[in-house]
């Protein structure tokens, strides 16, 4: 019986967009002026509750960008870094990339430290490099690389660009609301997430936490008027207001899933129930023969991404058609060197679910006339 | 009585967000897979039904942009304009000197042909402007102008930018679906639009056309990955999806918009809708004393800008909560000499709604203890 919602679609097992509740997305049945008072109240609102989530209510400003995490992850790395600064980036995957094209395009030097898709990023590496160059004055993470779903040790990048007295920026687009990073511990200067990853709201905004103190240091840097966190956070201070026509139908839906965000228990909670959908997931795909790209021990329960199964007669996209058949949408994979796919764990959904979801892979496999989910290596 | 929506809310008589329709608000209560091949089918039917729409079908891609207007006109700009181009922009609104702000932040040289706010563009200025000036590569100009809600002579400025060999770029964002503007008949290189105004989607995101036969030649004028509209169009050819999560329930409410548009008799029936909001609002208005800022000539159908009543007792504040009170939201003015406000005539909303609209305003100035909304000049 294929496991679907409410409404009859199939359950997204992708992460960003993911299902997102019925109540989330019944707040946006609702129009709302975006210059107007109770719009105004609700914005601040979201702003002050994700600042409250980072720890960061007191050291930072918490500034919303339009639009996708790529983004708000560019809006931060083109306010941050001076035109004549040099950014250093830890890179392994292709949201680390994706950063170093930004830096390309906006004609910022920087400098890429790489290690393997399935390798956290290099600490002694970043440690060398910062100490024998002096030019180098950001450094920038991903926490939770949605390629391969590997977490990277970020309190530890924190610990050694405090050191080197060199600003750090995070990605922490699929980890922020579920893996721990709250300001006071570990000491960013900028981070940038999504309102469509962990807290689990509709996609189509982001937003960047800006350490007050350096704040002022930012204006001018950007070549984007659109993207200007500078002005977009001096405008807002003094109007309450975004400066231009915000996604209003988002920025409530996002208010309604912090509601609920909290109702569940915060952080802590919301990382319980992914650890357990993860469990659930993998747990039951080593029952199907299937086997994780990753060593648990860097895993986040977040995506996680499987190597594809050996048998001939696996293909990507029918496998994908037959476990959408059966109720679940799932996400290719993006690793450059194997073939995989990827399942995730978050959005509104909890064991039952991933059992169900394990159910569909099953019946896709015996569908297309695959044994089992063994890869070929 | 106060006028409300189904759902209570006050009616939006602004220019975006603006009120939707009940069924454009449920289309968002599904939550759909970015790269799945329903929504790239959703996707790709809403961008060939808007180009038709510009009658832009055989000449033009449509190229979707995510965030406000102002990010789809600043993509169209810093993509189109090369690094050593030069544009020339003609102003009489806040529009035109925002599009003048986005070319100074990205660093291309520009020129700026102002005419007062209550004036359309100046077309022998810019006749003897293009002639005397070869390096001037690209021209702008603003449909329909929010800031007082002119109307721009667009098709003399696309003849007058065609007989001096230059390329034409249109903010059409207030004035698109209800306006006429159709690439057969005007032969422009670029145009901005959005899915929050006379489409009546939600806000979130806008889209530029482009010319075909230029298309190549904006690969490398970017300065921002996330806005580069060439490697967005290059993306979406090859997989027919967006390169970053796009506002997923925007694209599937702005698809229920386009069909309701169409349902409606499209755009002229659009404009006649308008059209007839707009003569029951200013005549309802004049009835109150209300004196309108532009001379009825050059004004749009789309957002009109009445004067400050004279009385001593008016504080726009006041008024609009007053006003709020009885069910409907208005915007403020955004003139830099005259006290004014502004009333959107577009929507889901009909002459009925804009009578109880007066009715709102008539009640607001008996709160107030205003007599009437006569002007003090």
């Amino acid at each position: 019986m294929p496991a679907q919602t409410e409404t009859g679609d199939p359950l997204l097992l992708t992460p960003g967009p993911l299902t997102t509740s019925r109540s989330v997305k019944a707040a946006m049945l609702h129009d709302w002026g975006s210059r107007d008072e109770a719009f105004i109240r609700i914005n601040a609102e979201v702003l002050a509750r994700i600042a409250a989530l980072a720890g960061a209510s007191e050291t930072h400003v918490t500034v919303p960008v339009q639009g996708s995490g790529t983004f708000a992850v560019e809006a931060m790395l083109t306010c941050f870094v001076p035109r004549d600064g040099k950014l250093l980036l830890l890179v392994n995957g292709a949201y680390g990339h994706r950063a170093a094209k930004i830096c390309a395009y906006a004609g910022r030097a920087h400098q890429v430290l790489e290690t393997p898709e399935d390798t956290p990023v290099d600490l002694a590496r970043l440690d060398a490099t910062l100490a024998g160059d002096r030019t180098i004055t950001h450094v920038f993470v991903v926490q939770c690389e949605t390629t391969s779903g590997i977490l990277n040790p970020i309190a530890e990048v924190a610990a050694i660009a405090r050191k080197h007295g060199r600003r750090l920026l995070i990605d922490a687009m699929s980890a922020f609301g579920a893996l721990p990073l709250d300001a006071r511990q570990i000491p960013f200067d900028a981070m940038a997430a999504s309102s469509n990853k962990c807290l689990e709201g509709v996609p189509g905004m982001g937003f960047v936490f800006i350490r007050k103190a350096i704040l002022e240091a930012c204006a001018g840097n950007s070549q984007s008027l659109a993207m200007d966190l500078y002005d977009q956070q001096v405008y807002m201070e003094k109007t309450g207001q975004w400066r231009f026509t915000p996604p209003t139908h988002v920025v409530v839906a996002l208010s309604e899933a912090i509601a609920q965000f909290e109702e569940e228990g915060g952080q802590p909670a919301r990382l319980a129930r992914y650890t357990l959908n993860y469990h659930t997931l993998i747990d039951g795909m080593a029952r199907l023969g299937f086997m994780t790209f990753l060593d648990p021990a860097v895993q986040a329960p977040i995506i996680v991404t499987f190597h594809a199964p050996g048998d001939a007669r696996y293909e990507f996209k029918a496998f994908y058609a037959a476990v959408k058949k059966h109720g679940f949408v799932i996400y290719p994979g993006k690793l450059t060197q194997v073939e995989t796919f990827r399942v995730g764990c978050i959005g509104a959904i909890g064991p039952t679910e991933m059992e169900q979801a394990v159910q569909a892979v099953e019946l896709a496999l015996q569908d297309m006339g695959i044994g089992s989910g063994e890869p070929a290596i």
